[in-house]
């Protein structure tokens, strides 16, 4: 999508043909850095230090890393090489395992003289296949959000609720839970955003709030406590959220303080959707209880950064566990490529 | 209640019977500082820079606030000009107004040479009032306590989740939510208290789990966003919190996100219980939606400081109302100092 105007995606080969640009995650929203990525060290130290995040954009990121590695040493044993160092940089995204499968699956049975080359045109089309899958969500995303405007007043806004970031920062272009927001834009549809702060990581906070004004698309911070209340007062037509994973019942887990917002949604009509590619589909999870959540440091609630300096909020006994799981039962929609389910599985 | 071992309360006659010692709570939970009011001005500036706050605390602060007035002028004139200058520090604390009334009150028709002496005895009653209003409320929760711990193996803690801070800190002494779990601590009930953050000024996590950790109750700091997964997962046996105002038809209005929690609490078959003074209970609202909310500046959203040095969040356009309304049908109980009621009104 656009920063400052200009079209941008969250990653991309640099003119030379060989290295490969992406943002500087960290920085945002302080600053906006583009870092290039010359060797398989630097993509693998990339995903690791969450210098890029988001499950797909790792995906797309690894698959060039592999292109990095052939480039100076095409043999099986570096290739091999490549996918156990990427696949050892983060521990649980999906799509690193799938993007670095795919890309041995397919460059292993070619010479080694011919790796390189086809390895970047396998890398492109990875991420030009998010691309696609994002803008198909998008779509049809897009329909709930025309048919809510169609029974507004002509010109009116129609106000969206999201929470964390599932936007195109975390994918390579358009991201899930935005894309049907930014075809919205595109449609000439008036839209307007309040994004959820997302303690403790404040990932709306500094990167879908940065997204939506690079884009130009109006949006609104609101701490994580103040969703229900603008509910009440009929603020807020719908919810579209993202997931990292959702079960053969439906059950959607998702970034932490999800479930508050599906609640109060159903509790005043406001609809509640979920976009995912299908690929998040988790057929063999039979519903939430069975998903263990990631504890993560306390330290996330203590300190607060802004990059350049660091404060202690609190030195508390904390707790952080990283997701909850909304129940089936409070989901309108899954807007998935293949297109609005009212029920999944 | 205990700061580090040692009895305290929020605000305290000095050993010179004249000057008037408070906590200097912006500081609080990076520095225990004490500040002494010496004269009208410094009681004033003490609660109009929020050096003090709480409804209650700010009524017993405006009462000796009067007292020092009175000290070096007892005349008509100066009691009335200290009733127009403690009046204005601050728009709405109902107890404000409510403390000074009674104060010019008592005092008008006494003859000047005794008003100052009479001040301290009134202000001294209108601060011991509420510490047994406190305790009284406290003991009436810590039947509701006492009830599920017996429902507990022997020696399991009950947990007992809370918003913002309805602490010791906001009143004279014990507070109001948290007035039942210092008497269940009083009388050996093993608890836990899951402090929620309360973005956006930070008042859990920055006085309530500083409260918990000077009384030694054990306790865990957390986001907003995670008191519904813990509630999900059975870690929380009830929700207590305070109230700002609570209507005729029992709709609660409380720090933003209360009702959040509220709706989870109804979800999990937690009870969800509202401590408060009747007084609090305001039978000329009709419901919740006539109540007008607060809209504070964004800025709070944006920055944050631990007192040393300031970090900016984010520099996006924000809103920031600051309560909500919990409807009747989420609350469980109303724990006030008549007792506990299934219904308010």
């Amino acid at each position: 999508m656009k920063v400052d105007g200009k079209p941008t995606r969250s990653i991309w080969l640099e003119p030379d043909g060989k290295t490969v640009g992406v943002i500087e995650q960290t920085l945002l929203p302080h600053r906006f850095a583009t870092i290039r990525l010359a060797t398989l060290d630097d993509a693998a130290r990339a995903i690791k230090t969450m210098q890029i995040r988001g499950a797909p954009l790792i995906g797309a990121t690894a698959a060039y890393g592999i292109c990095l590695a052939l480039r100076e040493d095409a043999s099986d044993e570096n290739l091999d090489r490549a996918y156990t160092m990427l696949l050892a940089t983060r521990p649980t995204a999906i799509n690193l395992r799938w993007a670095l499968d795919e890309m041995r699956r397919f460059l292993r049975p070619l010479p080694a003289v011919e790796r390189a080359e086809a390895a970047y045109r396998r890398a492109a089309e990875i991420a030009d296949e998010d691309v696609g899958l994002n803008r198909a969500i998008g779509a049809n995303g897009l329909e709930i959000i025309k048919a809510i405007a169609a029974r507004k007043q002509p010109g009116e806004t129609v106000n969206i609720l999201t929470h964390c970031n599932a936007g195109w920062l975390a994918t390579v272009d358009y991201g899930t839970a935005t894309a049907p927001i930014y075809l919205a834009v595109e449609a000439g549809i008036p839209v307007h955003v309040y994004v959820d702060e997302t303690r403790p990581r404040n990932q709306g906070a500094q990167l879908t709030a940065w997204e939506m004004a690079g884009h130009g698309v109006p949006h609104t911070l609101i701490v994580d406590n103040a969703g229900g209340h603008l509910m009440q007062r009929g603020a807020i037509d719908m919810v579209i959220v993202g997931t990292d994973r959702t079960t053969a019942s439906g059950d959607v887990c998702n970034k932490i303080g999800t479930y508050l917002k599906a609640l109060a949604a159903h509790d005043n009509q406001v609809p509640f959707y979920v976009a995912l590619p299908y690929t998040t589909f988790d057929p063999a999870t039979p519903s939430g209880d069975a998903i263990p959540i990631e504890e993560r440091s306390p330290e996330e609630l203590r300190m607060l950064s802004d990059g350049a300096s660091t404060v202690q909020v609190t030195q508390s006994p904390a707790a952080n566990p990283a997701f909850d799981v909304t129940p089936a039962r409070l989901v309108t929609g899954y807007i998935t490529e293949r297109g609005v389910l009212d029920r999944i599985g």
